[in-house]
């Protein structure tokens, strides 16, 4: 399928608004979704329905083999639990899944090579930064070197929210008429949002700085 | 289980020895294989049966799930032919996995990570140049770069044998006692090496140059 850019895509706020922002730009887009063995693979069901109803393709790639190999991550081993609280507190690095992103994005790549596309995508964020490593500027810069350098065909890592909050993504989605109500984002990954662990308090958060109704149906 | 490096390892004669050369260096080793679709699945034998015999722990991965991502690669796509001939031949271009070095790598990380090892490694070499641009210096020195930003804690690559000659490589087992005769190279991955593929003819070539008896079968 030809396309311009393949988007890592998890069916959250982030990588849908980015969805919705590229398809405003008339970018024709590639959503790659990942089962890497993570409790919330309910956003994949996210995912899978918003491709859906915007034409885009989506490929949901199986690596849950890769699901030891990330060790005592709280997303990947059923025996750490989620931790709740605040995203910004230091016990959300129990959250953290070990080279997640340049596992994607290296994956992403190899499609983008394979089907000629010019870039691949992720919607990293500055609220990210302090807890997930493979989120920050300086790896996406360095990502995207090496990337570039993969194949004989440059291929270019494009992460616009890098510097964006939540709140700015959020803002920013407002004339793009994202169907944000279908987006997930719980940790837990159960039927409805459980409003407890640190990406739902930062969804909450977010609606309300953003000024925004919040349609997302938490159980606390 | 405890190690300081984590290698690519696909029991061929560049990775065994380097493994062989790790394990000489007093280094503890994790290896990780993949399965990948390749038509060679064959070598997973040999890198397993490697690392019993050496008490190396080998993992092997499976992420045949990507085989449609890479496209029209001769050595993950049954309808396309294993082109014969010398290794450094333009047909051989036809025999490149996209982005294969920085998945294989990406995943290493991860392990790198969860396990707390220093390093990831793979046995790139001089003549992979002209073909696999991800075997290139350049990539290895970019891919460095985004590995160590990856983690809060930095993770290296090694790559030692990346402007050696596959004899050079081969001079540099002489004193290790390498079980040569149990490597796999072969592309087609039958029962026995073809003789005629491109890693076929540049495996012949380089023990003829070293000056090596070659214990490998050839079907041709």
């Amino acid at each position: 399928m030809a396309s311009d850019v393949v988007l890592s895509y998890s069916g959250g706020l982030d990588s849908t608004i980015l969805l919705y922002r590229f398809l405003a730009e008339g970018k024709r887009v590639s959503a790659l979704g990942f089962n890497y063995g993570q409790r919330h693979q309910r956003e994949t069901i996210s995912a899978k329905e918003i491709c859906r109803r915007t034409g885009v393709e989506y490929k949901l790639v199986d690596i849950s083999a890769l699901n030891p190999i990330f060790g005592r991550s709280a997303l990947t081993n059923s025996e750490v639990a989620v931790p709740h609280g605040h995203y910004a507190d230091a016990t959300m690095k129990a959250t953290v899944v070990p080279n997640r992103n340049m596992i994607f994005l290296s994956i992403a790549g190899a499609y983008a090579i394979s089907i000629g596309a010019k870039y691949v995508s992720f919607a990293a964020h500055a609220g990210d930064h302090t807890i997930y490593p493979d989120c920050r500027p300086e790896f996406a810069q360095a990502f995207d070197k090496a990337l570039g350098l993969a194949d004989w065909r440059r291929v270019e890592l494009l992460a616009p929210f890098l510097n964006f909050s939540k709140v700015d993504i959020l803002r920013s989605a407002t004339q793009l008429a994202v169907p944000l109500e279908i987006t997930w984002s719980c940790y837990e990954g159960g039927d409805v949002h459980c409003g407890l662990c640190g990406t739902c308090i930062e969804r909450k958060e977010a609606f309300s700085l953003a000024g925004l109704k919040d349609p997302t149906i938490y159980r606390e």
